[in-house]
């Protein structure tokens, strides 16, 4: 493969997690450092700032700065949720990515997103080979929901799966406070794979976890759910419940709907958010149950608590965006960096390169064998698969006691 | 005064609190080092432990494991929300108390909890007084509401206080992510007193805070909150809003209720559930200004991060269950062991004794000095007052990166 020498773009692209900036630290600063690159640009909301031509020169910002990007939560460049069209039906947007890339001398393109990014990144990559402009490509992996195809994890998930864990941990002691029989649910992201309420299970392993755990890879019953309850309350007062927000009835209606179907026959304001799943799960066991009961979501901070990071995660996110940029000077293009979980007793984790076009708009779900028999649960297989990946404590550099984030000067090309 | 001589009961009531723990131990090992007194005992869910006749004989317990308390959040005994009554109608719990003092030799009792619990209290110590049997009672105050009266703050609130602001600013890097106009609104706990909702304006601190804040010390309106919003996105696109629970307008509804209420005509459920303050707001802006909008509580985790918790607090609420005994044995009774910030430009915190009678069922609300004119924010008094309380990161235990809490054996005497 022949030295390919010009600039390059990183842009961030859907939800944001709490490593997403450490992937880009380690793209910019492997970019900054590397001769084939001349100039490092970062994209102002993905691909729009590309689109907008709105572009940050990395090189002008204080690298101490930068280096905070590694304990900064959310897209540090700004993220968006822009579906490109596809090429063979409009190129409109492609065209104006080309004339950007040649005004800028663009010749490496880093995307660091999930299922739809890794899509966008794809096309851009097909468009460019049959436009006979040479550049390289690259996805860089990122969401907390874990449900990338193709690569043993993605950066986002383990910080996610940890701020939950941990989370769990101290409302299942807080559940357990008073000496009356209560069932506390606990909502948790994930649409249509499980991974981040596993994660759940991971507080048991603390020693203090949910008893009963659903994920949407089942199909779910308000009846099996009281019954797996009164089985709970037999041995113990109080039930903790973790849930994923996407679980679906055998109808494949979303649980979450029967609270708002309800609401919505009245409802003056947005039934969409009149209650969630955990509200609507609550409502129910009390009218079924007849005790107390609580609902609660773990709201945005499963994917922004960088206060809860883990280390594992953001040294293997800052690995990705390193590993993306090393390998498109070294003449890949069209790929993912994937992670690849080496065999044996010791954890460890290296990048491997797998195709977009494997990756793009497809889904992992939980695998049958990390779930029990009766599909409430865990096994021992999901604790060896996740536990690795919450471990280690950043050192964080805090202010008063407060985090201390990166502020960049975003000085515009 | 004269030397007293006997054991101890030591009992939490109340919500629990990330340091609440911190205080028992205080208390713990001071009386199990204390040849005053000769056996200590944790009560069981507070009073009905008492009541009950189920009591812990601490001494049992593995230092080391006690030790661990320091960082365990929730009440580590279990607590109750049982109300006394007044002993002068109806003394059967009294002579039930007294039964149980006489029983195991009780001469002192500490009971740490909110408002209530030092009702409680006074009101037991008003009763053994009466009835000639000797036993000092001194109430540790406890709650994140920081609304007991006659203390500077409350051990609870600096730890509460510091997970709101953390998770402030992340949620405000978060919110910023997109580039299209939004409304973030955050729900925090709190119904008559601000002083949880008011910690997000150390997340402003920060760099990273809320753009409006609302607690329901001042009258609150829709219109009102409709017209900041729409002043802030004169000059920013997102906007992010803190917002008291207990917020009412000016008849005295609480805002929360506008939502159940519409919600209650119709709902098969059980209303109160269904949707709480953000998710009101949220939809109400929503529809008037035709922005996207998102409501989100600060969950149950705002009372049991101690993930997040303040050193200072954690040592401040050791101290605070240790002067109380140190206190008792030196012959008060009838006190609570309040805190006192020694002037200065050094932040410094020593207890005093202050009468239960004075403290119980008052609250403490947030002065006018520490709101901004507009009443949607705060001051720089109100950083002054709060920051210090934050200060300080504990060294936590941790078990494959995941707390490790005090598992107490709970030998009954």
């Amino acid at each position: 493969m022949s030295k390919l020498v010009g600039s390059c773009i990183i842009g961030q692209s859907g939800g944001p997690t709490a490593v997403i900036n450490s992937s880009v630290l380690g793209a910019v600063q492997t970019a900054l450092a590397n001769e084939s690159i001349t100039k490092v640009y970062g994209a102002a909301y993905g691909i729009t700032g590309v689109l907008n031509d709105t572009l940050y020169d990395m090189s002008k910002e204080d690298p101490a700065e930068l280096e905070l990007m590694r304990q900064t939560p959310s897209a540090i460049l700004g993220s968006c949720r822009y579906k490109i069209a596809d090429p063979d039906k409009d190129d409109t947007d492609y065209r104006r990515l080309l004339e950007i890339f040649k005004k800028y001398d663009v010749r490496y393109f880093f995307y660091n997103g999930g299922n739809d990014s890794m899509d966008t990144c794809e096309k851009i990559s097909r468009f460019m080979a049959s436009s006979g402009y040479e550049c390289r490509v690259i996805g860089i992996p990122k969401t907390i929901d874990n449900d990338l195809w193709g690569t043993d994890h993605c950066p986002g998930y383990g910080s996610a799966a940890k701020y939950i864990a941990t989370s769990c941990v101290e409302v299942c002691l807080d559940a357990h406070v008073y000496d009356v029989e209560s069932v506390t649910i606990m909502e948790i992201m994930g649409r249509n794979a499980g991974w981040l309420a596993a994660s759940s299970a991971l507080a048991c392993h603390a020693g203090a976890g949910p008893d009963l755990i659903y994920l949407p890879e089942n199909v779910f019953s308000i009846e099996a759910l009281a019954a797996d309850v009164r089985n709970v309350l037999k041995r113990k007062k109080t039930v903790f419940v973790a849930v994923s927000e996407g679980v679906r009835d055998k109808d494949g209606v979303y649980i979450s709907e029967y609270g708002s179907n309800l609401a919505s026959q009245k409802d003056a304001f947005g039934h969409s958010q009149m209650g969630g799943l955990s509200a609507t799960l609550a409502a129910i066991l009390k009218k079924e149950l007849k005790i107390k009961t609580r609902g609660m979501e773990v709201n945005l901070l499963q994917r922004c608590a960088s206060h809860c990071a883990s280390l594992t995660d953001i040294n293997e996110a800052y690995m990705a965006g390193k590993d993306a940029v090393l390998s498109a000077v070294a003449g890949k293009t069209g790929m993912m960096a994937a992670f690849h979980r080496v065999p044996g007793s010791e954890y460890q984790c290296e990048t491997k390169l797998i195709p977009l076009s494997e990756v793009a708009n497809l889904e992992k779900t939980v695998p049958e064998n990390m779930m029990n028999d009766e599909k409430n649960g865990m096994t021992q297989a999901f604790i060896d698969y996740a536990l690795p990946l919450i471990q280690g404590e950043p050192q964080r550099l805090l202010k008063d006691s407060l985090p201390r984030f990166a502020q960049l000067k975003k000085v515009q090309a």
